[in-house]
């Protein structure tokens, strides 16, 4: 049930692997327990989507462009002057506690904010990580993920 | 004012009509009647619109990578391995009852389960389908598609 | 914290310059004001991001098909018959006042409905803009953003 999608700004395609950051966080979700060793993401329910957008404007225009646009920062950077900016949200279903949920985020934020690490100190970059807990008026699950991992 | 947003995987896109799936759902939804027999979605504001990640993870591991990837399956099934998955989500203005958002999402968790009955053999996926009622504080619609469908 | 995302048919791609829209959503936000003359978001806090859908189907079946597909409109206008739809949610943190909101809503509406004027008139189409003030359970922003826009 829980599921990460990852917007952000296409600038950022050509400098960070997104694979690899949906694989880190994936498998943190997977790993991650609460104070009484349980996991509390279900395996066969753990996704992470990346969206780069296809046209974005960020902040006062430094980064304003398409993806593939010749946009200068206004700080004269050039090429890495631009502006990023990546949205984390993920979305889980209720009855965790809410030290549950905070402390999952916090563990999230923080494969995201390493992930990162090689980038913030180069380019113009913002990073938002949220979670939301669904309050969802109707939920369907049809999957045959669930057993693979449920063998025992 | 209800839309649906589907996000997916873009390991589906060769082995699945994604435009017809919406047009089906559209269909149903455009056919929809409370008990009473009203409309409950209006023909000129209902639209589905579908999104292939560019970057993803599900589970752990079995379906990393990107769309053209050759990554394999856990499973050694090679191709048809990935795992694969499809987020419906349904945001309906408020209004109608409980029992109705309810029969809504059954109905339409049923077009996309029959949509995807050919792959479900065939390959792991998941699909979860959500219906949000919106609580925007702020609502605004500008549109000439309404006036086609009100003409009585 | 602010972030607008725009969702869109792809058969608006080649009428309208989604760039410029975005980036006059963005000027917008960038220099909105409350009655004492405050910003009411960060500069560097302000993002906005589109996203033209893959696939889509829009009311009746006028608008559906891919982007590249050669489905004529309903009422015979032929390629540009095709319904088009354009979902713009903005998300906000909360702590404004229901009365600031609904003005930033009112005018970034406005620059919406501004900017697809001179397609309104030739082709059949619908905005929705819809502010939602976030509920997260857990937030966090690591940016070298705002430091550029408080140097004073």
């Amino acid at each position: 049930m829980p599921h990460l999608v990852i917007l952000y700004t296409p600038n950022l395609e050509r400098d960070t692997d997104m694979t690899a950051l949906c694989r880190a966080l994936a498998d943190t979700m997977v790993g991650f327990r609460d104070d009484a060793g349980r996991a509390v993401f279900p395996i066969g329910g753990t996704r992470v989507l990346a969206y780069p957008a296809a046209h974005f404007a960020v902040a006062d225009g430094g980064a304003a462009g398409r993806a593939a646009g010749t946009h200068k920062g206004v700080d004269g950077k050039g090429d890495g002057g631009d502006y990023a900016f990546v949205y984390l949200n993920l979305r889980m279903g209720q009855g965790r506690t809410d030290a549950v949920v905070k402390a999952a985020g916090a563990a999230l934020q923080a494969v995201a904010q390493r992930h990162f690490a090689p980038i913030f100190d180069k380019r113009h970059i913002g990073i938002t990580f949220q979670v939301d807990v669904g309050t969802e008026a109707f939920d369907s699950k049809h999957s045959n993920l669930h057993p693979l991992f449920n063998k025992n």
